[in-house]
């Protein structure tokens, strides 16, 4: 395969010079809050927090692919919250899931229950990202590489997240702290050295994923309006957040920069397991939410439902269910609905790889330029395509290609190339349709050095960007349009880089570092 | 004693309103850098922190007396300008301390070497915080103390630092941290509970000190201007700082200011023990920064010294001497000086409570101002004065109403009431005269919670309000005058909130809580 190692290292430093920089970074990070908590250390009174892992050198990337990305977001969000609005399309792509996958049953199944009590609010936000890598097209291992290979490669998607998409606030302090390091004159060269290339401030481009993802959410409260109950006094967005998260900094700027607004915004955080105890629908169904720490003050109604907890199946026990569903049936407006849930199912993406389904939602045009960004991806049912699939992914040597995803949302829990056989032997036929085979992106390998709880290594590395896009749509009641776009834009980017030989990207579980794009001209 | 407890609660917050107060701190802390390092922790790609003490509710103050210290920072600023251009006087004042202090001798010595080589740069520049207390005048144990005493105490000079003032950032944080406790109603009240006075935006003043300490550095560096050696392109401002410094939030926060601002202001760290390695003077004597992670680059000529290291005796070794002399001999603007290092002795605090001193240096209605905040504070020399300062010092009755307190510089090391003859008896007479005798101040004790590593408690509590002042000034060559004011400005406070039967106040030292005051009327 050609994703080979390519040296493109620009910068030898010396020890003082990596101390130096390594000292400048743990200053940044502590300075401005780039940090997880060390959950076990939690105590009312104190808790201990460490850095996210980083890269210690931005990650070369070509700008023009850059900018497609970043271009392509508009197309992506008004694509998805067509989706979000074509309930028949959604529900024949998933259907299958339901009787295998627990949690496709839970959301459909609250679905329907909404839409038994009738649909109050025709108006939802999405938070979404996009993640793509860089796509090495030839195969050949035969051939040698060069360093212009990232000029060669295409822009793949890797899967596309439409609920509680995280990272956004971390992407952005890193994109702040490379710029930096550039600025303060880290990453000069010293005189000898002249003749390798310089970090310049242009080839970082600025991130704004926290005023961004907040931007969306103080529209989708203005266009929510005053409060309807007569109870309540004030509007505000509610995060339904996980309990005990160790990655509160990356959700809690976005509350920040809400109250920090010109017109404030008011946001509250509630864990998942207190929704039932405290919230409330009044008879017109708003969303009270009653802060259990102002017991005696009046209720405030939610204006918007900010999801980022209930993306895992055990979340939805009964109580969950109906958790979801008490938020699902106000007229608060979610971010995202449930429709728009189900639409980030990796079978969605799979299902979108089909002839002719992008033109379903979107113009020629558009959909050809989406469809460039996909790689094939099968599904591993009994349709032909599946069988088809299921010869690949159970035979030792096609199967390295490959990747074995989880039908479900998010990242994680992927099985890869060689692991795949053995692993699907391990896994009864009837679920075997819950995944999905996708080929996998062969991208070129660089060098940086990574730094994280684990130490400080040089290493080859492989980057995958990320485009977080927002929009505020409202569902259409004439039968000729899914939906009205009422806002669509790019809030910012995220750009993850590891070590080539690991195969999951996830900087807060330890297999990946947050990185800023330096933007190369071709 | 008249420091009894008073009962201010204002609030009676339930457990949930508790607790989730003690979250929203703690994630605000981890959030804005609001840390220090947990130092055993540090490796080269990792490092623990914790969060920095702090009270949980602010602490009530006096608005009138808040404005006062304020207002008096710029005539304070304007004092100890004139006191470091006035050789003579600090000399005569603190030339008994050069045979029983090293410090004093060291500093000294450093001064009369740069005199002898001639004195190069004749602006400096000076970041100063001036420390009270408010002191409750009434002595009489068996008199009822009302809630209204803050009203009934008067302002009480704790002492004036000159030198390597700490404090400026975590101070500023603190205030925006409430602040935004306060906007987001995390104080409010109940219903029930309405009838109690709630905690308003208005009374919580903002606070400046990054922006105005960064803003003198680079006032500073401006008067400077551009570079004297051929061998260097750019000037910049060196902070000197102690090595392995789990304090880095409260100086970080001011190098990142000065990058930051519309003309960006470089800013170099350099510990103290690597001076002499990483610096050097030109034959016109600028100091030249070499630093080391870029070895090969062309020097920096240093405009500006910022020193937030150098202010303990044991970092006068023969090194450091001439360290600091290598400093102090050099074309850059030092903030602040070495003569404006020695007037912040103690001993110089006592001088000047002498009668005439402050008006040798003060228009008469300046000087009355400040002596205003003056508490007795005795020599313990031989003087008829310091005589008079022993026997009190001694009786284990009389002593309980002072604090014997180093001549020299900074906080720590003072020995409280009963204390001070035991201590004083381990003591030689001849080292009896670098001590000085201070009044203790007799400050309200008010209510509140303080949280820390330590634990959260609510307790009886003293608060000290410092006033940080930024100056730059010229020494004049006529004899008229000391010294041209070039600017003048108070950059912020700091408000420390300790329990009320703990002696020292710092923070670091896990004694005290960086806090705001809610300013009352009268």
């Amino acid at each position: 395969m050609a994703s080979r190692s390519i040296d493109t290292r620009y910068f030898e430093s010396s020890e003082d010079q990596m101390t130096n920089l390594l000292d400048q970074i743990k200053d940044w990070q502590i300075n401005h809050g780039f940090l997880l908590k060390l959950m076990p250390s939690e105590e009312d009174h104190s808790v201990l927090s460490y850095p996210v892992s980083v890269s210690v050198f931005p990650t070369a990337f070509p700008r023009t692919q850059f900018n497609r990305a970043i271009d392509l977001q508009k197309v992506y969000n008004e694509l998805y919250s067509a989706i979000a609005e074509d309930e028949k399309w959604l529900y024949s792509v998933t259907k299958d899931l339901i009787p295998v996958e627990p949690l496709a049953r839970a959301l459909w199944g609250i679905y329907e229950e909404t839409k038994k009590a009738g649909i109050v609010q025709n108006i939802s936000a999405g938070i979404f990202r996009s993640d793509y890598m860089l796509h090495l097209n030839d195969n050949d291992e035969s051939i040698s590489v060069s360093p212009r290979s990232i000029f060669e490669s295409s822009l793949k998607q890797v899967e596309f997240n439409a609920f509680s998409c995280a990272g956004g606030s971390h992407a952005n302090r890193v994109a702040d702290m490379h710029r930096y390091l550039t600025r303060i004159g880290e990453y000069d060269l010293g005189q000898e050295q002249r003749g390798k290339e310089k970090i310049e401030m242009k080839s970082l481009p600025p991130n704004n994923n926290i005023g961004g993802i907040a931007s969306c959410l103080a529209s989708a409260h203005a266009v929510y309006g005053s409060p309807k109950s007569r109870s309540a006094q004030q509007t505000a967005v509610l995060f339904i957040v996980q309990p005990n998260n160790f990655n509160i900094a990356d959700e809690r700027p976005i509350e920040y920069a809400l109250w920090d607004r010109d017109e404030p915004v008011p946001a509250y955080r509630l864990n998942w397991g207190d929704i039932l105890r405290d919230t409330s629908l009044t008879d017109s169904r708003q969303l009270l939410f009653h802060p259990p720490w102002m017991k005696s003050k009046s209720p405030v109604e939610i204006s918007v439902v900010y999801m980022r907890a209930g993306y895992e199946t055990h979340e939805y026990d009964v109580t969950g269910c109906q958790a979801r569903l008490q938020l699902e049936k106000s007229t608060a407006i979610k971010c995202p609905s449930i429709l728009s849930h189900i639409s980030t199912f990796k079978k969605v993406q799979q299902a979108l790889t089909a002839p002719g389904a992008l033109e379903r939602f979107l113009s020629a045009e558009k959909a050809a330029a989406v469809r460039a960004t996909f790689v094939p991806v099968y599904p591993l049912d009994e349709s032909p395509a599946g069988l088809h699939a299921r010869k690949l992914a159970t035979d030792p040597k096609e199967s390295a290609r490959f990747i074995l995803k989880p039908s479900l949302e998010g990242g994680g829990h992927n099985i890869y190339g060689d692991e795949i056989p053995d692993f699907l032997s391990s896994v009864s036929h009837p679920e075997w349709s819950s995944y999905i085979l996708m080929e996998r992106i062969m991208p070129p390998i660089l060098q940086n050095v990574l730094m994280g709880p684990a130490g400080v290594y040089e290493g080859e590395v492989v980057s995958e960007l990320g485009i977080f896009g927002s929009t505020l749509w409202q569902k259409c009641t004439d039968s000729e349009r899914r939906c009205e776009v009422l806002e669509n834009s790019t809030a910012g980017w995220s750009f993850k880089t590891k070590y080539s030989e690991i195969d999951e990207m996830s900087v807060v579980k330890g297999y990946g570092c947050f990185d800023t794009p330096r933007l190369m001209e071709d």
